[in-house]
């Protein structure tokens, strides 16, 4: 690492940067392991998610802080997706050895800021150099009330379902990034650099019991919603006007059939897509702390995912959201 | 991935080879996240540890089950080295687009007979297909008696310092491999390919409170004993005819000097060494469940760590251990 003359120096300069006087952190960043406290009476959600250069980001249109933005984000989406609360993280660092000490600081600061703001504490993680492409991977340990995490396989026939925010907006972003002509799209830009994970939401929901089965939108609607269906051993039908499509006040604004394959397809969008029992629905409030909650389809016992026009023609909505960078 | 032709298929290939009926096992493979339950009264050890190609292994040398059991040994010998119990692992893998559902299935045996035998099951983590080089990242959640976790700044002047089992054997194993001559030399070449973390000894020092200090050796003595002095702010002496250094019934074993090396700059043997007050000295036993104990050195005030030769000659120790495929 031409950035730091050795490993050592490293995880000091890194601790440096990481709070360690956090509540329930034993022990942080420097000893064989971490030691934290869990709360009793609950458990523990645990997931990691790699980060690949050229997969994931590239160093061409990702500022080094939103890629360490976007690497804790995939994780933090899943633990909101299970109505945990996100709590430590492991960061496993794989860097090429041309990286500079500026764009390792700008990448912690990413990845910091955004831990900070949702309350979680680095404690750990390993580093290497390598030549090839810079990786990351990221694992969080959150917590969850006793039996009340948000599976995926919770859905049951007539469930209504819902989906946070706007849908397609962080792959519009990513068009626009790569178009050079985004500037003046600071939403749409924005929500690909630097997504949101919706913790307080999933939280809402375990808390309040409203959500039968959840998951986050990473891969897509069409792809998502067909894991959660899959789990559930259910289907579901979808109606096409209900979605919340990308929107933007210019002349860039996609066609209407464009919005819509942007929605159920473009993927990185990282809000929730949940189910409620018809019974509950009207505890389901249109905002949540400022983010819409969009009743966009129901639940159904008929295998497979229905999408509905205004015209009322029907067709298969085959799982179609793909990787930005993996093909 | 030409083994798999898709990562849901991989998913459940996976999820067929790991149990899913473990006791305090929520939810595993397949969800946005795992959940778990900790047991009351307990800390919880959070590691994460890479394994890169041609730096921690290379498929010329090492078996598909060898690189497994290795990925998995290097984060289980850190939890060992802290006194907890290995519990629940998180497995990230990058895999060439060469490889093979052979290779692979090697792989998982590997890694997860060696998962068994410590108690510790497969909850999760991520996959991906890259060009280059295969990665493999492996974060433990382990427990720890609340407040009795074995730390590196633990140790006081006048303590004893101990290893457990022979020091050099990987070294000398991978020495043997690489030459092609060393089939007649079980041993040593199991040494490196099949590493035995030593978590019963871990949990021992832990439960009876004897030991102030404890890491594992995996960089080489010189460089983890460094580690050791630095956290507690102190320093050691150790006497090189005390050092359990690598044996071979054969002609091929290394002469006296070559030996002392191998035990101080050999690294990945993944045995213990921690340090233990003059007063409970009595209680170390000379082996445990027949790995032996050996008292090689002491405590100092002074900084930096003096090797003392037979004759009484002193020189200081320096931190030469070395990653063996990282030069």
């Amino acid at each position: 690492m031409t950035a730091f003359r050795a490993e050592t120096e490293f995880v000091g300069w890194l601790r440096a940067r990481v709070s360690s006087t956090v509540p329930r952190l034993k022990l942080g960043i420097g000893d064989d392991a971490a030691i934290v406290e869990v709360t009793q009476g609950r458990e523990l959600v645990l997931k990691a998610d790699m980060s690949i250069e050229g997969v994931h980001f590239t160093r061409r249109l990702h500022p080094a802080r939103s890629v360490g933005h976007r690497a804790l984000v995939r994780s933090l989406s899943d633990v909101a997706a299970m109505g945990g609360a996100p709590k430590f993280a492991l960061v496993s660092l794989v860097i090429s050895k041309a990286t500079t000490r500026a764009w390792l600081r700008e990448f912690y600061d990413g990845m910091l800021a955004l831990a900070e703001r949702f309350g979680t504490t680095l404690v750990g993680g390993d580093t290497a150099v390598a030549a090839g492409k810079t990786l990351i991977d990221v694992m969080i340990v959150g917590e969850a009330e006793r039996g009340r995490a948000l599976r995926r396989s919770g859905a049951r026939p007539d469930d209504r379902i819902y989906v946070s925010g706007r849908l397609g907006l962080s792959a519009l972003g990513l068009r626009l990034l790569r178009s050079g002509g985004g500037r003046a799209h600071q939403a749409a830009i924005r929500a690909h650099l630097y997504p949101e994970p919706r913790c307080a939401l999933g939280r809402y929901l375990s808390r309040k019991r409203l959500a039968s089965a959840a998951i986050d939108v990473s891969d897509g609607l069409s792809t998502d919603l067909a894991h959660l269906c899959e789990a559930s051993g259910l289907g579901a039908c979808v109606w096409s006007d209900r979605l919340p499509t990308p929107e933007l006040a210019s002349a860039l604004q996609p066609s209407a059939s464009d919005s819509l394959d942007l929605a159920l397809n473009g993927g990185e969008d990282y809000e929730l897509l949940f189910t409620v029992p018809p019974g509950k629905a009207a505890q389901v409030p249109a905002r949540l702390q400022g983010l819409p909650l969009s009743w966009i389809g129901q639940i159904r016992r008929s295998k497979g995912v229905v999408l509905v026009r205004p015209d009322g023609k029907r067709s298969t909505l085959r799982p179609a959201g793909y990787n930005h960078f993996g093909k």
